[in-house]
């Protein structure tokens, strides 16, 4: 039994006192208690696969920041890594890939994942779930299927992901055989998930905000419905970064959430779906800025989604080199908020 | 007298034959003869402060793939260095500052360009257009003052531009002093290219979509008009990459044009603005696909624009690895396009 539902309550569309609040890369980059651990680590990849210590950042931001859910520390890479594409975090520098997508004959090699490739995360949500003893819900998440292609292609992050855009222009067959793919591995990722204890799951499309309407349409939309209809009752958020010319169409799909970045105003949505859940969406660069500045902000934020149907959020991960006092501050206003 | 004229017609807002078209970064990049100078060269600062090296390769592709207007090659970055903080251009790796706006009193230090200090660019600008004859009108640029504040700030390119974001939240009034200095310096600098003779000029405003509505408003739009409105009856595009939040406030300014990203779908303003000329905004990536696809997208962009106040162009600078034959496919499109 959860004893704090807030989130559940709220993406199953109850009335509720107030709106949840988590942040995203809550677990890890801002904590003192966090880079501790990390410091006495080989590296971050360590950390992901060592169930107790995964599970030990993941309860953190709970302690310490109060937030009203844990969202599983993993990575969205795993999943490249579980159908044949290892991936290596390079310190300060991101993710890289040692061997990419770059034909027919790759992308047949690819396997499926069937989810017990990576027992190390069901280990630590279930780690996680004995650790919080029910007081909030855990988030269980993977990356969306064009999001992960585009690593599997372009082999680390990029500004425009060109390649990964290629592909899509200049071998769309061949793209759809790999969404498909990693569409289905993503299921079995997610349904493994679900066994293990979370409540709910987040599917984040990091750089689909280098597509557009169409390329969205035809290349995205289609594979993260099939995602949410798999998970069935499970409630998802589904997060597009900059994809502010998909936003109804995703307000459309299965989700029951739906993920706003800071250049994006829940008003201009609310009125044609006033059912579906907006998560978001405090711009990260506001927590640089005063206590007055973080507290006032908070506030006209959460004036602008209304008294219902939000799960307060960042528009964006936490930056590394914010001040944690800041993220409590911008959550405590949250939680003094009543509707 | 210039023999093509079209697109000084076009953003005037004269009935037309058919849409003007040039490409962003159409001088460079992509064509063996400018890779060939550049390769003869000690760096690509050489090119842009030799003034009839940048007239050769301004020209190049009026010559090689038939745009309406050239663009003149210079930077963005030459402001910044009129300005005090001179930059250097790492190969492969983009631009770099080795000092950086930190302070109040570095901002203080910095000068207000007079224009004078870039004579090299109007000389550029007098060759090309002693060159072209007459053949296709030169455009003018320079960066939007957020823009060049970020590479102040931050030194060189970022993903998110977290430093320069961090100041207009936490220093409003000093980066209102910086953004102030650095629109006096552009005015200064764009009204002596007029001088030198360009028949209309755009205005890049690189990471704007970084920002959000209401920072738009505060820090950008006030200085976007302020060039506009001091650049007279100078005909202006600005173009905000990645602004979708700030169309309707970038339509509402003075300038006669207001570029779109491939992300934003142009008949989302033709209703509200139809005396504005809008310009893109063919996906750069489309140029990877074959040539039956180039075509047939490009038709489909001419046709969402309807049939007038519409300058074609990508809706971001071509890739460095099109194939320059894909982009004079495109061209060649446009050309053959009648209203």
């Amino acid at each position: 039994m959860l004893k704090n539902d807030l989130i559940v309550r709220t993406i199953k569309g109850e009335t509720v006192e107030r709106p949840p609040v988590w942040v995203m890369r809550q677990a890890g980059r801002i904590l003192p208690e966090y880079l501790e651990i990390r410091r006495s680590l080989s590296g971050f990849k360590e950390l992901v696969t060592t169930p107790e210590l995964a599970a030990e950042v993941t309860v953190q931001p709970v302690d310490i920041l109060g937030v009203d859910a844990a969202i599983i520390f993993s990575d969205i890479l795993v999943i490249p890594e579980a159908m044949g594409l290892p991936y290596e975090m390079v310190e300060g520098r991101g993710p890289f890939f040692p061997e990419t997508v770059k034909s027919s004959s790759d992308v047949e090699k690819l396997s499926i994942a069937e989810g017990k490739e990576l027992t190390y995360v069901y280990d630590a949500i279930r780690h996680t779930r004995n650790t919080l003893d029910g007081r909030v819900p855990v988030i269980g998440f993977a990356g969306a299927p064009f999001t992960i292609l585009c690593y599997m292609i372009e082999g680390k992050g990029s500004k425009t992901f060109n390649n990964a855009r290629r592909w899509l222009h200049a071998e769309p067959e061949l793209s759809h055989k790999l969404l498909d793919k990693i569409t289905e591995s993503t299921i079995n990722y997610l349904k493994a998930q679900a066994s293990a204890g979370v409540s709910l799951y987040q599917v984040f499309d990091s750089w689909a905000g280098v597509l557009s309407e169409a390329l969205y349409r035809e290349f995205c939309i289609p594979y993260l419905e099939r995602i949410a209809e798999a998970m069935g009752e499970l409630p998802g958020i589904v997060f597009a970064k900059g994809a502010h010319f998909a936003m109804r169409d995703l307000l459309s799909t299965s989700y029951r959430a739906v993920g706003l970045d800071w250049t994006m105003e829940p008003q201009q949505y609310r009125e044609s779906f006033p059912d579906k859940v907006l998560q978001g969406n405090f711009d990260p660069c506001t927590l640089y800025a005063s206590e007055e500045v973080v507290v006032e902000r908070t506030k006209e934020m959460l004036s602008k989604f209304g008294s219902s149907n939000h799960i307060v959020n960042l528009g964006h991960g936490v930056y590394p080199d914010t001040d944690w006092r800041k993220v409590k501050l911008f959550i405590d206003t949250v939680k003094a908020h009543n509707y």
